[in-house]
């Protein structure tokens, strides 16, 4: 049992504290592992103010250590086939296989039953990243290979959410030909709900796509995000106010809005896809008609929930965060609004103006 | 010019008459049909009374000729690449392909631009069946081999929906392993929202994929109907007051009512799928909350329109029909409530009790 | 320790005997089984001949029961999910599933480690289904619901290596758009390979896509063939000297023979695909040639091994044969050329003329 | 009529010579482009050496201008939708589409019916790049948005190639789980037959992947060479002489020869893919046995020709080629082994010793 200092809540009531804890040396997880740097996301907020039901503590503990988007280094490490050594970074990855079908081959991202049968660092069950080192396994572990400007590489956890959401955009954009005469999708206009870490990382992957990429939301964009939007090529509109593309082939939501949500789906374009991700369960009801139901039938329209991400997608994650961090400009740096230092707890409870991502420095 | 007998209404205003109409000899479409048996559908009722928006008359007409589901008998039929001869039975199809990259490869069903790039044989722009004979072009009929018992064959059209619909589930619940760790879709639960003709297809269908097989609705099953669902090994329940199963795989909606639909997601299992096919303008809103969003999105689940079908769906259609109709105990010949002559227009504007399929036979 | 009598021979030595064995009563697997019909194929002949190598004895037996073509029916059986109960017809299956991420989600016949990791009944370590009664598990079965004319449902086996043949083929013809412009396969042609039970089966199952299908050997068919072949309105051509379609799109091949096959790989259309089925270790060598590749490369051609299927391709199997089992002329019955007596172990040395398939009665 | 310089053959008879030609202003084709960097590759050397038998002159030509990679300058463009301006840089697209289903969206590279349907700038029918200037559609163009070290960018078209083909393995291996247990390539073995410049970006490219990549050949790698495989962390064995890995999951042939071809194939997986893409028409022909035939069934083996690529690859090409591009130690720039102009005709005829890419600046 050794002392270390950690950020810590008790689930789900919520509450947020640095302050020592007792790690537990688990002999088994032979990775020592030291964060460099962990992201603040949507989650970590909600659980710290007790609005997130299905967390809980690991067994054995009143408290867990929050903090599921990490860089870290690795201190000590037993033989891996993974070939990862003391002293590389690496990201761990949040969600832990169970044993349903989809778990079996690696995909707890499509857990066929987590309600029961996942773990997931810093949320359910298992303690996070933000303490000053801790133990875990090779296999949950994601080496990054390219040393340079590692700060960017913790927005890999966040990342893999918008591979794994394009995965299945891909899958469910096959039921029809998606794509242009000319077989690509450079005619094709992608809306993106929302301006925050995760808006932002949706908008450098549809550009991937080479889409008209636009960002949304029902205020005017400041400075500083329009420069990262121009620096990729997209554009942004209030929706409340400016004009909006004429039909929309894909649409993605961060907001959890079912309002925005359906104010959008309306214009979807004919075999028309949107992708739901944001969730926001204070978000208030609205009212969809059998209109709005015929509409989705009438264009072959596909709306499709997508959470979480497996190993595949970090490392998907990793090779486009790698691109983007050499592109001319790197617009993908300025997604990290501010650094701060672990006693710095406020930031849990009030979130930084302008803020896209807050990162914590260990 | 030649005078025939038709029903005919006008679109999108209404109405419903038999009458003699002067049939324009179309000299390219070199194939001379009479229908044997036609069927009647919602879409029908809705064009009849007026509430069908988006339907409109041929060109140069002030009339159009309703019916797209028929089994037709060829009269004449030039020389075709497809081995119809006079004396076959053939199904015509109903959308015809505009120009779009989806009609380009046979897939008017997912047309990239239907409102204005399609044609629909009794709905819009071109007139539809329910005439003593008229003319069409071999490439927009499906043949039947099987010339036994070919009132079951109407049922072709209705059908094909059912084969796109499945198609669209095929593709999209390759997101994740659907099936069982044993491969097959022995465990899964299928509900099927509608006892009307589509839903009652749907149940066929599902069965084959050996689904466990539910169809809803919120009244008790007359026993007539009973008999068919028994006949195909599935079960009813009232949703409003019996038990149904604990977890959802696949939901199918015929009813293009928001409020039941919802009622159903609610219960859609994790990877579940949703495929929206009844549609219902009129039916009223209902409450979509963040909370529902949610559930989707953290469910991974997936909600597909599905309109239509094309030859390839209709192929299937006589397949499936084919085998289902030799089945012992032949529970899709119940299917068909109820046969009905021409003049019979009363059948238009108001729904026999207890109608599964009503038709008309020529 | 019961004594019965069983067919069994000595793998990989071969040779064969019907002859009373000790049956080894498993107390774990509780369904008593019964074969009602076991079919013979050339792997129980090649068994026997000792030309299967990798073949064994089930450990702790100097013997092996052979046979894993059945239909048994249930003597006793414990309670189970499949609701499988005494007196039911079913077909056990042959491949029993290890612990690779293949076998994980029910698919042994993709099994990533086939060299160790699977046991397949009469086949590798497991004793076959030509014995008086056996024990297997519950999950190894497939229940028959049509309990007419049983006699079909020999044929599970065989039939579920084409369906899992043509899930390949589903999934490589993915590759660009293998149907027409019509969106069917009306005007596709298949070659089938050989005239054997397994190409008669792949004929019927080409036949349920709407190809063009199309025969060969290297030889006349004999009147009784014919008649099946003419009764699925499909064709036959001796490849030695008769007309050929002038392109193929699908080519089966269940003869294992390299000179037939590049044969007709040669003919192959653009986007073609060649399933190889057929195994022959014998078979001689020939040239392939740097033609030939450029041939396959240049038409983007698809050349796909398949071996064995899952539970699903058994389910598939049951409920295609159900459907030929009542179409008009029944032409699927005529598979079965000689039913025998399990003391008549001569046909397992010398294949009865014209044989498709023979069947013993138990 | 202006009279330009050009390399020009005749084909398919041979010849090279840099000379002047009358060049056929093309009213329509209203993009006029200055070719800023042309490659050389095998089937140019082919043509010139007249063993390309189904290249042709355009029409009304005794000869043809050669070359079908290039990246060039706008001097002149009308208007289009797709954002071109004179000034920009581009590249053409080599085949331009017919009628047949796959060409009507956009995919040339899938024709149905290539010996009739297509043409190819510098190939079939179609003047190529290597000229002073020439005029194309804005809609064969692919514009470059990276003007930084525009020579690597002469690489698209090859790289084009190698996009289609793991379109392809995407493809072919969901027949099957061929990942690993935890959803990634990382365990998966792939090795390229070959050291040419194509068989370098498909390294590139299996290394994104994150596959254990293996080049190899016949002979060992100058230390050049062994430079680039070190900077993408790959592998290289002398097939000859040297271990190869166990086993093999993705096979990737560029030497177009059925031996070595043959020789790997034998140490495929289960479930493994063989990718070919070299063609060598005087390759000498090899064995194959039905042992081999036998491998390929019983492993669930496929073999994919692939050719060409569409403008959704050169797309891809670009998206990759620009991330290489700017990854420290680019080692992509290496793969261009020699500049000349447009007078050294002999590289036509005689190879560089350790060419990779050999590269004509205009």
């Amino acid at each position: 049992m050794t002392r270390i200092s950690a950020l810590v809540t008790s689930a789900p009531a919520g509450g947020i504290s640095y302050k020592n804890i007792d790690l537990q040396v688990n002999n088994e997880a032979k990775a020592k592992l030291k964060p460099v740097y962990t992201g603040l996301c949507g989650t970590d907020r909600m659980m710290i103010s007790g609005n997130l039901p299905f967390t809980y503590n690991p067994k054995g503990q009143d408290y867990i250590v929050i903090g599921h988007e990490a860089v870290c280094q690795v201190l000590d490490i037993e033989d891996n086939k993974f070939n990862i050594k003391s002293g590389d970074y690496v990201v761990p990855v949040v969600r832990r296989p169970g044993s349903c079908v989809n778990c079996r081959i690696g995909r707890p991202d499509n857990c066929s039953d987590a309600d029961h049968d996942v773990i997931e660092a810093g949320v359910r069950g298992l303690n996070g990243f933000n303490s000053e080192y801790f133990y875990d396994f090779p296999q949950n572990l994601l080496k990054i290979n390219d040393k340079t400007n590692i700060l960017i590489n913790v927005l890999t956890e966040p990342t893999k959410n918008v591979m794994k959401a394009f995965e299945i955009f891909d899958k469910v954009s096959e039921r029809s030909i998606f794509t242009g005469s000319d077989s690509t999708y450079m005619q094709k206009n992608c809306v993106i709900i929302g301006t925050g870490s995760e808006a932002f990382l949706y908008a450098f992957m549809a550009k991937e796509y080479t889409m008209n990429v636009f960002m949304t939301n029902r205020h005017s964009m400041p400075e500083d995000k329009m420069k990262i939007i121009d620096g990729i090529n997209a554009s942004f509109f209030n929706y409340k106010n400016e004009t909006m593309p004429d039909y929309i082939d894909l649409l993605i939501d961060t907001s959890g809005d079912p309002e925005t949500i359906m104010r959008f789906i309306r214009k979807l374009n004919y075999n028309g896809v949107c992708i739901l991700f944001g969730t926001n369960g204070a978000a208030p009801g609205t009212d969809y008609t059998g209109i709005d139901i015929s509409y989705i039938v009438e264009h072959n329209i596909v709306i499709a929930g997508s959470v979480d991400g497996s190993k595949k997608h970090y490392l998907d994650a990793i090779k486009y965060l790698n691109k983007w961090k050499y592109m001319p400009g790197s617009a993908v740096k300025y997604l990290i609004t501010g650094i701060f230092s672990p006693d710095e707890t406020e930031i849990f409870m009030k979130k930084p103006i302008e803020e896209i991502k807050s990162v914590i420095k260990w």
